[in-house]
């Protein structure tokens, strides 16, 4: 059994280094304490609510970059980490990304694809898919935040193989129905279900310009249901068998990737 | 503003005679009463656990039978109709279909695409995408239980220009923990919300050879959330301006299909 857990981490705006620490200090914590698969936010290093491209390029790095490498340091053990950072790609450009370390290193970079609202301003889009990468616990490939929103980029993942989606996330706050769960967290519910594959979503906290933020930190069974959800505590964790994800079959005539009729789909 | 019902009868297995009286009976209650959609269960001419391939067989019908030819008749002013059923197909061939059905006569007729376990055994699949009807008061496209599963197949039909999704269902009872949803339930929700269209979602109700049903009849709005769910009377009824599905812009930024990168997706 793998033990997953999400710290849903309050980001400082512009901070590098506070943000550093913190992201330093959690990783200690919890591989120390028992966490084999840890997952922090989007953008845990430089805050969301950007006013100019200069501000989210003045805290931007290279998945190479010295800090990335205290994150490495800090991990005990063979646990897993993936931890959304604001990354210095090539020519200037600047992504929201993820990286998914080991004790050996960055195991993969990946570059959110579906940009949020006034991302579009500060970011350049990705232009691959989320690398899946295996591990002892099982197949795990990062997700960041709007990416979950779209059936056939999940599905895409869940097709490669992935046993576990490990999203960071920033979910500002928006309407939903007393009593219902976040929408964010319903579309990741379903996505789980009809893939067959676990989802962590790890939201932020803390207040930033006025911005509110959802809170929503869920991890969900790859049934689809919620094994675990973040509380006054922000901090969501649950034990879970990731390879259970490599079982298709859903009744005795029924294979969620083989009942598939792909041909018939529009994908354009 | 549009009427939209959904009535979840009890059909009874192999009276096809019985089922018929029930389906046009309906029809003309809920259409003089108002409704500007109505949408009953999959195979609401036949039943559903069959034992035997004559069973069905025994019961299916063309769409250009003399019974269509009554429900049609029983249909007030401008309603439409979308109703599960038993089809005779070419050469023998045996479906699990919906039509749609206004007073001009029938609209369209869906084969379902993705059969659930033992209708494998029962049923030929059907090899082409819902058209998408355009009536008075939106697009309408039928899909059928388990098709709705599939998020590339909900995602098509939006793409092709359904508002509104109407789905005769047979849930056969599944587990859930406590106070959730039925997990369709949740599916359907997820995919009206990321394509930003309305589902109707008709379940049925019965005792049939022991099996139990969901009885999770439920109309969810463009926003994913249900705007009417069956109770003990068996019946759902809301009001939505389906042309609301026309608009995907969802924040100054996004747009749910614009925002799609279909390049980058998986799709065989």
């Amino acid at each position: 059994m793998t033990r997953i857990v999400c710290r849903q981490l309050a980001p400082v705006l512009g901070d590098l280094v506070a943000n550093h620490r913190e992201i330093v200090r959690t990783i200690t914590e919890e591989t120390a304490a028992g966490a084999d698969v840890l997952v922090l936010p989007e953008l845990a290093t430089s805050g969301y609510v950007f006013r100019a491209s200069e501000e989210v390029a003045a805290c931007a790095i290279t998945p190479s970059d010295p800090l990335v490498e205290e994150w490495v340091a800090a991990i005990s053990g063979g646990a897993v980490v993936v931890c959304g950072f604001a990354e210095r790609g090539e020519n200037g450009l600047v992504h929201n990304s993820a990286v998914v370390l080991d004790a050996s290193g960055v195991r993969t970079t990946y570059r959110k694809v579906h940009l949020w609202d006034r991302e579009k301003l500060f970011f350049t889009p990705g232009d691959r898919l989320p690398e899946v990468v295996d591990t002892s616990f099982g197949r795990i490939a990062p997700m960041i935040c709007y990416d979950l929103e779209f059936p056939e980029y999940t599905r895409s993942v869940a097709l490669a193989g992935a046993d576990l989606i490990a999203a960071p996330t920033n979910w500002p706050l928006v309407d939903r129905p007393d009593g219902e769960r976040p929408p964010e967290v319903l579309i990741a519910q379903a996505a789980a279900r009809v893939n067959r594959v676990t989802i962590a979503c790890c939201d932020r906290t803390g207040t930033e310009r006025g911005q509110a933020w959802t809170e929503g930190t869920t991890i969900i069974d790859h049934n689809g249901w919620p094994a675990a959800e973040a509380g006054p505590d922000h901090r969501a964790a649950c034990t879970a068998d990731l390879t259970t994800a490599r079982d298709k079959q859903i009744s005795p005539h029924n294979n969620l990737f083989q009942d598939r009729h792909p041909t018939l789909y529009i994908t354009t």
